[in-house]
């Protein structure tokens, strides 16, 4: 498995900033690019620099620690002001995925708990490394419980990218996939393209090119006649938010899929860390994000659709728990009904 | 009215030449190609210059009376030798809708009957003609049924482009929505933007914007979502080839958007001439197209995935009788069962 020594690391800490690949100049060019403060961070969330719940979350946390590095602070409370205006910026970059809250209060609960400037300095970038090693732990643990799912030879479906790209590395639901061709199971991939933003031909068809995974592409409109056709025996996709009730909130496109593979009773699997978890909110608290027109009349700077047509951007939509059939988490795989099935998970 | 007096002309027969609009350069221009052989006739429906069922038919039907003109024949015999040629050049152009062979056999079955060279040569072009004026009559039929299906206040989805650019002239399915919205019910329209080719995002947003009719446009990935929102009361779609049966072949993803029609309880309609039935075929006789991967891995001259991906990209999809409501025909809507119905349709 010599590729493996080649994964894609999405967000790191390096010489005390935050490198991260560059997603938007994917798949035409591999760069990195680096964040000095965290205002650049909240920029990068933004534009999608880096994307995907869970990279989200750890990238966020990193943002912090360099607000840590930013403050001029003399004394704890001063910290805590200046950290609090970088939580509330990074907090507000992208309204869906649950990962960016969770990750930002965990970070700043450690902060609070802190008794002097120099332990409240240290734990912040203490709990962002803890928790990027947490997140490839989670997947790695996802991928070994995920992987014995899937028999042999098998040709899976996924939308959007939850791979190495939406995480540390390694990632949520192509983790899965990779455990299961670590594990010597032939897989096929068949990966979406995701209109708007194309995470499926990018992002998911270049990182599984690059661990040589066999990896096909079909536009959005074609998933109904593959599964028709009989040519896809498995669905998996990552999340953004899953809710105790198991309303998984995902890329916009997820539910459509998930309607289709029950209609044509193909397994629909959601791989997702409990990071990823919302214990608190119902379906209808979610806001679920309304992005840019230019994502949709627009690739490069080729313009697509005539100007001034309304465009309706939502970037994720809702899956009720009766289209899954698992979630897989790094405890287990969840099974139907989930709100209990999570209650005994959680112990 | 006064907009209809600018009706877009999609194929016209002018000055002994094929006028198309091309199509490949909307949204952004509003040109016309002028095909002056049929060779360059078959090159335009090739490459999508000129696409839609009734479109490619009417084209196709000019591109032999351009077969006559190019004729050096002396003798009627010899005639009919360089139009089987050109009649074998243009079949062959796209295998999917049924209207390219209706309307070549029409053609050629008239010149058959000739008795004499001349009577050959003017029989053709004045068949093409026939059928060109024909279209837009079935079309306008149509829409004076279809209309009255629909409510005042409608949000209506249709997917691909079923409208003048898909037609000589006024639509199939947006003709029906031209006519709703002439009867002086106000309508409006989610286009979604039809990937690969995205006749969604350049055509029918283009086309029903020129016409001043509300519209806008949704990612293919976003039907779902709005199904599930309530935000879309009715589908109408055109269709490349109808069978006996009711099987429906059109663009790719009309099935799911189907699919998802049925799942929310929305009326799923089709609109297609006679002249779109394929009264012989079963549904496994049926050859979809499959197109040029530079469709799904290219926009312009930009890459949107990595090199040397595999990719899937047939045209279209098949569409089962049971997900649909109701198919409208210049003749009356067909309503199931289908294939009884339709036998009682055409007397």
């Amino acid at each position: 498995m010599a590729r493996n020594l080649h994964l894609l690391l999405t967000v790191a800490w390096k010489n005390n900033s935050v490198m991260l690949i560059d997603q938007t100049k994917l798949p035409n060019k591999l760069v990195y690019v680096k964040c000095k403060d965290y205002k650049e961070v909240a920029d990068a969330i933004k534009k999608l620099v880096v994307r995907g719940a869970p990279a989200i979350g750890v990238t966020a946390a990193f943002g912090l620690a360099l607000a840590v590095q930013e403050s001029k602070a003399k004394t704890l409370q001063e910290l805590m002001t200046d950290l609090d205006t970088a939580f509330n910026t990074l907090r507000a970059t992208r309204p869906t995925a649950v990962n960016l809250f969770w990750a930002l209060e965990r970070v700043m609960d450690k902060a609070k708990k802190a008794r002097v400037l120099h332990e409240a300095k240290k734990v912040v970038l203490d709990e962002a490394l803890k928790m990027s090693e947490e997140d490839i732990h989670a997947n790695r643990q996802m991928g070994a419980i995920g992987a014995k799912l899937f028999r042999d030879g098998e040709v899976v479906l996924t939308h959007c990218n939850a791979g190495s790209l939406a995480t540390v590395a390694y990632g949520t639901a192509l983790g899965v996939i990779r455990a299961a061709r670590e594990s010597g199971k032939r897989l096929s991939v068949i990966a979406t393209e995701t209109r708007p933003v194309m995470q499926g031909s990018r992002l998911t068809a270049f990182e599984l090119q690059h661990d040589g995974i066999d990896v096909s592409l079909i536009p959005d409109t074609a998933v109904g006649h593959m599964m028709a056709k009989g040519a896809i025996s498995r669905v998996i996709v990552g999340a953004d938010r899953v809710l105790r009730t198991g309303h998984v909130f995902n890329k916009i496109g997820t539910y459509q899929v998930a309607i289709l593979a029950n209609r044509h009773k193909v397994p629909f699997y959601v791989a997702a860390p409990l990071s990823t978890f919302d214990f608190e909110s119902s379906p209808e608290d979610v806001v679920i994000e309304e992005r840019s027109v230019d994502e949709v009349v627009k690739v490069g700077k080729k313009r697509i659709a005539p100007k001034r047509v309304r465009v309706f951007n939502p970037a994720f939509d809702m899956t009720p728990p009766e289209l899954i059939t698992g979630i897989i988490t790094e405890r287990g795989v969840l099974m139907p009904p989930f709100e209990k099935n999570l209650k005994a998970l959680l112990g």
